[in-house]
């Protein structure tokens, strides 16, 4: 058997995606910017995504800009506010995604804006008092960054309350919503944030596409210089297939939602309570109560044992595919941020594991067989 | 009957391309950077491409970074030799395509680097005594950008004379060459430039995947911020399908690069004489000498007409589709700013032809027909 349970790095792409993409991966290839037949049906077909994808998050159309993933929605998301808003300090936290982190950190340096960390609590969620009183301190144009579901630990962010404390503070609001969307609902007239982001890859869509939602007032400078595509805010040809992919993933992501994450929850609830009940001294990181944590990821915080540093190996080698983080750091020496930043244990090893809508009970039982097993026997001295 | 002649915009996928993509979108779909064995084998593939695109140019992988297209590349180009390499000059020209001109302009004025026009001939060439002069004025760290075939006129730049050029006086040397990669043949060993590009849709290959080629000894800050995809210089999850599939039109375009070299320039000279043959008063933009053009375009100055500005939208209606310059410039009103870098006759219409591989004489000789008469009829008072 081989288990994957490492879907918060990426997901497989649905067959119902893969059967929607293909038509313009043989015939259907105009360039969308071509006034000629061939590309006036790829324009047609990029604004039919678009407004679907709207549709689905109850945005306008014209507030999505497609890029090449979530990674550089977000980077753009911080080059309009600083570039074309005017925003003088980024108010962020130590446990968003590098995607984020190293991004606020270089722009601030290069653009000469003042960046400021948001303490956490105990739990790992955001101190909203402490952000308050950043917010109160001061009056520079600010843009809050916080991330909505914590890829490692999977907490999530109370996104309504932090956007009314943005606005009665005249704050602009980003949330990188990678591991949230088209996993939860979103409804961007009542939520009111000024930048979300998307990754088709994070819900059984294709790679190498994605999008920034950025609330219709808001026009900028392009993030990538060249043609006019994407409002002027991003020059390149359109990656056809993959914005199609990206629809389609998110319109059959929403179709039977609670289903699915209810389905989820459960494998999630299930999997807690089985490595509870197996694994002696058992904790998890971050809050794993529902109500605010993500169900689709569950961080495991393991006994320590001799050789802790061949925990993720050898479940690889017994068929369970997980991992120890972000798979954007995997290939680093360094230990997760995250867990620094929320003060975790880490001289214990840790596993995170996450589902997706195709995982299964017998998958998960599965795979905390193995886990007891290499705890048992192929991990001690 | 329904001719396609819009190559210089974009190029239908080739079927070897999409066989070659359908495994990594139905199966392998694992996060390259994760560590388990899904990942590892995504992080296999893509060094594989790596390898194979590095081994047709004769470079070293390490000097080949993915990104989203040639647009992105060029903008990366930029961003690591201002940021990077220190440079404090750019010389471009007038003709360049917006990726490099839009980005030139901007991060000029956002860094404060000085930026300078190399003249250009009255035959659409690169006034190469203006440049040596440019460069062997003041001392500053100086960047040459200059695209090696013009995708609106077709000229093409003598590349080992610019790059020798730019050696002599210690200038960086870029060359947007998103028309000819995979096109003509490059050997970075014996060429010497620090910078060039590909995008795959020009070659068969699918949207929303390029590359930028690095000389090995630059290293650079991210373009893109996140994880540490790419050497550092792109965050952001790798477009695993995309890469395939570039990798696999890049192959099919060397393999047999000489034979479609020839079919394709002997229709180009067919169109032209068929051109002069069947329309009185008819001229071409730029210089049409087989060894100083791409053989892929050909920009038609067509006799003044009275619905001049019904040209292509007839010619569309008529089943051919062209272009009048540009793609990424289709959508805006200003006519092409290439054209009029070369102080061309810009009173007259024109029409882009551009071919590929697949381009029959049966083709061309179709829409010599149509714009034939259009001229006789259509466009007539």
């Amino acid at each position: 058997m081989k288990v994957y349970l490492d879907n918060a790095a990426t997901t497989p792409v649905a067959s119902e995606v893969f059967e929607a993409m293909v038509p313009y991966l043989k015939n259907e290839f105009g360039n969308p910017s071509s006034t000629h037949s061939f590309g006036r049906q790829a324009k047609g077909t990029i604004e039919t995504s678009r407004r679907k994808i709207a549709s689905l998050i109850n945005a306008k159309p014209s507030e999505i800009i497609f890029t090449s993933g979530g990674t550089e929605a977000d980077n753009m998301a911080f080059t309009v506010a600083i570039n074309q808003l005017g925003v003088k300090r980024v108010i962020t936290s130590e446990i968003e995604h590098h995607a984020v982190i190293h991004t606020a950190e270089n722009i601030c340096e290069d653009k000469n804006v003042e960046f400021q960390l948001v303490k956490l609590l105990p739990n790992g969620h955001v101190d909203l008092d402490h952000l308050q009183e950043l917010l109160e301190q001061g009056d520079k144009k600010t843009l809050v960054s916080l991330m909505h579901g914590n890829n490692e630990i999977g907490n999530l962010l109370p996104l309504k309350k932090v956007s009314e404390l943005c606005r009665q503070n005249g704050a602009y609001f980003h949330s990188d919503t990678v591991q949230t969307m088209a996993h939860y609902k979103f409804d961007m007239q009542e939520l009111d944030i000024d930048f979300i982001t998307g990754a088709a890859h994070k819900f059984h869509g294709p790679k190498g596409v994605g999008f920034l939602y950025i609330k219709n007032e808001i026009k900028g400078l392009p993030f990538i210089h060249g043609g006019s595509q994407e409002r002027g805010l991003r020059g390149g040809t359109e990656n056809l297939y993959g914005i199609v992919g990206l629809a389609k993933a998110m319109e059959i992501a929403y179709e039977d939602l609670e289903e699915h994450q209810n389905h989820v929850q459960g494998l999630k609830s299930h999997m807690i309570a089985e490595l509870k009940k197996n694994i002696e001294d058992i904790h998890f990181h971050g809050d794993i109560t529902p109500e605010n944590s993500l169900y689709t990821v569950v961080n495991v915080c393991i006994p320590p044992t001799p050789k802790a540093s061949m925990l993720l190996f050898t479940l690889d080698i017994k068929g369970v595919a997980c991992s120890g983080g972000s798979a954007c750091t995997s290939g680093s020496a360094k230990g997760s941020h995250v867990l620094e930043g929320i003060k975790a244990d880490t001289s214990r090893p840790n596993v995170r594991f996450s589902f997706s809508r195709y995982t299964t009970k017998e998958e998960v039982d599965f795979a905390v067989g193995i886990l007891k097993e290499a705890l048992e026997k192929e991990l001690v001295d």
